[in-house]
């Protein structure tokens, strides 16, 4: 198996086979860049590509500064796959523990190289021009279907037919860790009929999610073909989509969610390329009954079998506690689906914009991705430990969402999806 | 009356009390640029600014081409309002026939600094981060209500409490003139219960709309009070929210409008500035049926009296013809409620980020915004001259809206919105 000189636990997100790609500073270089994680280090994109050791490898390269010195990836994404690919294999071979190029310089340039990951800041991988959230499970559909409709009404008419998705909000997307704050908002009276109340909401919740970030875009006016679909996609990082539920419900109809969930939304800082995840491929459900039209068929199209964690702990307490296991192969619509979907009508993506998959749910109970379907509407209280219980998250809360691939040996992981939720405004209304 | 040495007509858009923003290109000079227009001419900011004519006056301007520039207004909006108050009210003086510092300048000098707009190439006025897309025309909202539910439940229980709104698509909003294509996509079947249908939307619509530009941001978790909510406003313009009808109704439920709209959206070059507006405030309707929530209630809120056209042209005729008067007065719901409406979460609105109307429809038939309601739903067809009728918009057509605030002697106004559709891609499916 492939291994690096820089140490690797089996247990790390970050081996040799993942590389992902992310931004971050440091207390002694405060100018956000380009980094890859690999084991508990950060290798400096920047220092390597101005020693010369990726421009002779990667010919689109020439400016390595205006690609690695970026505080986003936009620039990097936007130079394509082939890009992408090469730069990663190139990264593999200077960090493998056969190659010399890079393990063999003096010890001050690997000091300045590999940054631990501990001393680092983690900042937005791109700058997120559109942001776009699925709702690509069907369990999770089915499950609110039969809480709000009952289950004969479960599925929409058109869930089977397309991926349903709709537009979020760019500006309030924060990294893992950043702390966000309870909204204010209305919400229904209790009895029908009367006035909203205006408050914190008292049904916040999280959604586990994945989301995809565009590199390659198309132009307005040219869809993407399925099978070509994937070659757009950059990578893939975790996403907590945070929702007020008791706004949510109250301002949906007809437009959708909009304040219910466009105070913050948390993606992780590691950006995992397609090609670390291509060994984990899975197959898509049948999807016979009904077919998709046939822009929706791929013929090499699939989903990836990452398992997915949702972890709570409160204020008062110690440790995280296991609350949910799903599985990014539960998804019913795979990426390529809905980038394909997307771009029909001639949508034109852009490098940086984000697409979530809307929250991923699996067949049993404790699979469900959020609180909602855990609690079942508040109807059944979720553990935390021996002593804590909840049926939505209250101030103080953390929630952490991780995820990985696991392989013979060694794993290709997304790191953490981290927040914290402080008690709302007095808005003294 | 205030006036320019730039000759005005009386039924110009741009006399001198309006001044809007806008971001504009020449042959001779490809790089795009700001610059605010004047009767039939574009003063060239750039230019102003760097013979010292502005930085003396506006103290937060000692880098003009750092904001005038930029291809976009996003730096100059991002200085906030008593900058671009100060930069139009030096501007008016500079452009008065009774001040003779600009209209003194040698030929050569006012012919760079003036260049006529038939020789301009006019440009999106900002980097759009987030679009966001309200509902706050009553009539409009009623209208397609009666439509799909019935008389009886044509406002849903949510839309006198709040201005209801979704988050758009920023990527695909484009400047007047750009052409666009027909979107492909699923519909619903004629016959219940049978599978969609795909191909070329077959019920292509316009809708009329205006836009504000957020220019002072606000802080992530931080709302903007109702009585600040309009110093965040940079200027407003025209905006055509194409529309997708058949791809809409089937994709719609529950998360909203997607592929339906996201194909495209115009919007007017020109961005005119609220201090060019107020002389023209207008009362907002009663709202004590329900009264709105407290931080909705301004003490000095108010709509704008804008009147609005929208002309249709058949791909064989040579001139529009009118098939809507509109006018904002006609809203529920005021910009500064929008805002207020839209941070009260603590959701960051960005420089840049703008916000639609949604359609404006008012209260006579010949003042519906949209060709749904004018064809109510394609039972009756829309004159466009003599031999020509429409339901929706058939390929070739073009569609122009207008509109201007009338005063004594002068008019404010927007310019024009305009955009042709061409035939949908042959996706061979």
């Amino acid at each position: 198996m492939l291994q690096s000189f820089v140490p690797v636990s089996p247990d790390s997100h970050f081996p040799l086979q993942n590389l992902p790609f992310g931004i971050f500073s440091t207390d002694s270089n405060p100018q956000p860049r380009v980094g890859v994680a690999i084991g508990d280090q950060i290798l400096d994109l920047l220092v390597i590509a101005q020693a010369g050791l990726l421009d002779s490898h990667v010919s689109a390269l020439t400016h390595p500064a205006d690609v690695f010195g970026q505080s986003t990836l936009n620039a990097f994404m936007a130079l394509g796959r082939p890009v992408w690919r090469a730069t990663r294999t190139r990264l593999q071979t200077l960090l493998s523990n056969v190659s010399n190029e890079l393990q063999g310089r003096p010890a001050a340039f690997l000091a300045k190289a590999l940054v631990p990951q501990r001393t680092a800041r983690m900042h937005l991988p791109a700058r997120i021009g559109d942001y776009t959230d699925f709702y690509a499970s069907r369990e999770h559909a089915t499950n609110v279907g039969i809480m709000f409709r009952g289950k004969d009404n479960a599925l929409m008419p058109n869930w089977l037919h397309l991926p349903v998705g709709y537009h979020g909000r760019a500006s309030s997307i924060v990294v893992s860790g950043t702390p966000l704050t309870r909204p204010n908002g209305q919400r229904a009276a209790a009895t029908k009929g009367e006035p909203p109340v205006f408050g914190p909401s008292t049904r916040l919740d999280f959604e586990l999610e994945m989301a995809f970030l565009v590199g390659t875009p198309n132009r307005l006016g040219q869809p993407v073909p399925i099978d070509q679909a994937e070659d757009h996609i950059f990578g893939v990082v975790l996403m907590n989509d945070w929702s007020a539920r008791d706004i949510q419900s109250w301002e949906y109809v007809p437009l959708g969610p909009f304040l219910g969930k466009s105070f913050g939304t948390t993606i992780s800082p590691w950006v995992v390329t397609l090609d670390a995840l291509a060994p984990f491929r899975a197959p898509l459900p049948a999807q016979d009954e009904p077919r998709p039209l046939p822009y929706l068929r791929g013929t090499h199209d699939g989903n990836y079998d990452v398992q997915l964690n949702v972890s709570m702990k409160a204020a008062d307490q110690a440790d995280y506690h296991s609350i949910c296991h799903s599985n990014l192969k539960y998804l019913y619509w795979s990426f390529a689906q809905q980038l394909a979907h997307h771009t029909v009508n001639g949508c034109n993506l852009n490098p940086g914009d984000l697409c979530g998959t809307g929250t991923i749910s699996g067949p049993t109970e404790d699979s469900y991705g959020s609180l909602l379907e855990l609690s079942w509407a508040g109807q059944k209280e979720v553990a935390l430990g021996p002593d804590t219980k909840r049926k939505f998250i209250q101030d103080g809360d953390s929630v952490l969402m991780t995820g990985y691939c696991q392989a013979d040996g060694y794993r290709v992981g997304f790191g953490d999806c981290e927040g914290t939720i402080k008690p709302a405004l007095d808005l003294k209304l």
